[in-house]
């Protein structure tokens, strides 16, 4: 993973969100790099949930099962 | 949360990178949404380590140890 896919921009927003007046450069781009592989690893799930049922296209219901089983590893 | 802060794009180019061929709009939204949650509670626990530190600004230290607290649950 060489280029972010996630910009800092949506991370300030989401730390405001979460109630801090203030985050370093340095935080959100961790923040936006821990957030793709966490994305990554959901999509990964997802894809093969999609393939498993003979899709082609992975469905909102395939992102919502991987998840459940990525975050409860 | 009404708006979410990740758009659609990134979640399609984040797919594809997990081997995703195709990806309806409601996937991409979903995963939008699940990442945004994510991110949020990431960085309320970032927010509380940064306080106890007596920091008024999230470091990229904070980020990290949140990511496992949460990602640990």
């Amino acid at each position: 993973m060489n280029k972010l896919e996630l910009s800092v921009s949506p991370m300030h927003r989401i730390c405001k969100k979460a109630g801090a007046d203030r985050v370093s450069e340095e935080a959100a781009k961790e923040l936006a790099k821990i957030l793709e592989v966490i994305g990554v690893k959901i999509a990964k799930e997802a894809h093969d949930y999609s393939i498993h049922a003979r899709r082609k296209t992975i469905k909102a219901k395939d992102i919502e099962i991987a998840t459940r089983k990525v975050m409860e590893k």
